[in-house]
């Protein structure tokens, strides 16, 4: 199926009620902010683990490693990709199996891939020979994934050259590892927001082949990591979770047979907490360049450095709720607050905003809670990193307070009554 | 002088006795770091107001927030150039007087205006007339700056559209000022790190119009803010800070006259820091990809979101230092630590670095003090954000903690005794 042929919309993921009733409760909680509905992020991983019930799922911490989402995960039986020993102590402090752990990142020091393995991590991926010898030194007993290089096209933020080896230079690591007595695996990443549903059949292709071969020499490979690329619901329209699964299914049983025995690996990150989050942001100023230009410049209190480092290049193209009543959408160049003229959010994606958006207005920048509160910068510009609020349809959830409202403001309390809300 | 001309080379800033000193005394302290010597921060300091006689100093706040280097320039008599209620409230509590601090920033909270102006703040730029209405009905008695664009030419990280306004709808924004009965003056940025010494001649003609004009209507312009741009010590040569100067003050004579009665301001942040820091680094990774090619993919523990987001589009191209007895140079490409495929730093720069490198080197990139530590995520991958160690040939420096050092790896104390530093 083409991208182009993609008509079927994922769920929209408009405001969910619980979401809703936080923002009504709250109408003057100082922006910006994100709330993560952890209950969509259940439903995404129900979703998920339907639509492609022979994958074990490791949720990418690095989307969002906020406790509140590991945790929820972690009681629905996920497994977790980590990418530092930060991220591995942060999972194991919530009780997590290690077992259920792997060290994803194929950029890691000799020692930190030492600490891994004495905390119980079993699953490395590598793409350099200089990073499996580091594997072999320190991690013995452990599965070796080796990651093979894909394209990314199709992706809305493609994976460049920095990561992935040929398929012939990952057969001459995959014989190593084996010689070397470790298990191993064949790994790849399409590119994040896939949205070309063959991108794993082509990816697959060389997986299988690197299977077959390393079958032949007596070699069996343990699993087959899909890594990343699953979409959440962004400007542009995706096919629906169960079209990717079937998509991958096919190509899964085309390339690697039906009867594979291995296991085989799903890293989802954005498609799990993208849609379960909303960041609240204000206008702070609108203009026009010249003066009265058709196209208005608009201002948001959030931008490239507080939270939206995914707009780079207009990379992610977040959809957009503006106040009613404001009238007919006219043309928008969309930008950051801070002093940065890097800080520039969208100005060639086409955006339109309501002819009558006023200064002070709130606008709910949809799908963001992936990549966005632990992108945040510590204090670019004198702003704090972005706040996250837990909500659920369930009740309250626990979390521990990070940032503070701004120096010199007030935030008014979130109405936990009314929201179930702590913020984090 | 054109760019190509430049053959003076700026300081090159290698390391200062103390850096050297501090890094010498802690082989085993965990990287990354930067480590800052505040001795270079007065010297820089020192040299700009002796090349700039007639202009007011404002340090741009955001290029380095560190109290360290805030109290320094505070002592030398520095003001100080805010974006936020933040970096308002970090300079009142070190003690420095509000009417030492300019609120540059062109996108403000009306509520931050009030804010601002009720801690004494009296300075405020704008480039839109909703802008300047905030100002008018929130700063009454204030100054207020209105910011014309330039082209931004010659600047490495140059300025957008995002900031200015024409000058012709300048001329109404100034006379609506003077008509509300507040101080007025011109301002502009001519990009930062700009290394052709005619921007500041461009844009001063375009202000010197804008007050000459206003004067024949009976107003007296307050002052002319410059901006920043002035540079620091990256891998291309720019011009010595006594050219900046004397390219500036002929600039200012043509254009305003010998008998300008105004203030003159400029507001340098990387100029005072930039040379003033090094970040220390560690190869974590050396790959050939495919096996075999002659460019060296050489992963870092510093990246994009950790301290080095100016290598964005591979803008700001800092010098590195390599450890003695590698060998000869060979090609390079430079990439950071994290998961994300944009964490790539210099793939089109043509870097060098030794032949014989090798995993767990460490590297310096010089002239690291600007845009870095405040730049860096909150925990993107995991990671903490850069943190920062204050030297000083004076002795110790005070400060306070902040980031930990990463979970699961151990940090050697750095030897206050050697280095006089404190970590903050």
């Amino acid at each position: 199926m083409s991208t182009a042929q993609v008509r079927e919309r994922h769920n929209p993921a408009g405001l969910t009620p619980a979401a809703r009733r936080f923002l009504a409760a709250n109408p003057e909680l100082q922006t910006p902010f994100l709330v993560l509905d952890l209950d969509v992020v259940e439903a995404r991983y129900r979703q998920l683990t339907s639509a492609m019930p022979r994958a074990r799922v490791l949720y990418a911490v690095k989307a969002n490693p906020a406790r509140e989402v590991l945790q929820r995960l972690a009681d629905l039986g996920s497994s977790f990709d980590v990418a530092s020993p930060g991220e591995i102590d942060r999972c194991l402090k919530l009780g997590i199996d290690p077992a259920r752990l792997a060290f994803g990142n194929t950029v890691k020091k000799e020692r930190d891939i030492a600490y891994a393995r004495s905390c119980g991590v079993g699953i490395f991926t590598v793409d350099a020979e200089a990073e499996l010898d580091k594997v072999i030194r320190q991690a013995p007993g452990s599965t070796v994934y080796v990651r093979i290089s894909t394209d990314g096209a199709g992706a809305d933020w493609p994976l460049s050259r920095k990561f992935g080896c040929s398929p012939g230079d990952a057969l001459g690591l995959l014989r190593k590892a084996a010689h070397a007595g470790l298990s191993f695996g064949v790994s790849f990443h399409v590119g994040s927001q896939q949205r070309d549903l063959t991108a794993w059949d082509r990816a697959l292709a060389d997986a299988g082949a690197l299977v077959r071969t390393l079958s032949q020499e007596g070699y069996q490979a343990a699993g087959v990591n899909l890594g990343g690329g699953l979409p959440c619901a962004y400007r542009e329209p995706v096919a629906g979770i169960g079209a990717y699964g079937q998509a991958i299914h096919r190509a899964l049983a085309r390339h690697l047979g039906q009867d594979f025995a291995g296991e085989v690996l799903t890293e989802p990150g954005r498609y799990l907490v993208g849609d379960a989050g909303v960041i609240q942001t204000e206008v702070v100023l609108i203009s026009r360049r010249p003066a009265g230009d058709q196209t208005r410049w608009v201002y948001l209190d959030i931008g490239m450095f507080n939270g939206l480092t995914e707009t780079l290049d207009e990379a992610i193209r977040y959809r957009i709720g503006a106040p009613p009543g404001r009238g007919a959408p006219g043309p928008v160049v969309l930008a950051g607050p801070s002093c940065d003229s890097a800080d520039v959010l969208y100005e060639k994606s086409g955006y339109q905003l309501p002819v009558g958006l006023r200064i002070g207005d709130r606008l709910q920048l949809m799908s963001a809670g992936a990549y966005t509160a632990s992108y945040s910068t510590v204090w670019f510009n004198g702003f704090e990193p972005l706040r996250t609020f837990f909500v659920s349809a369930a009740g309250p959830v626990t979390g521990t307070p990070s940032a503070q409202p701004q120096p010199g403001t007030r935030a008014t309390a979130p109405d936990r009554q009314h929201a179930h809300a702590l913020e984090r």
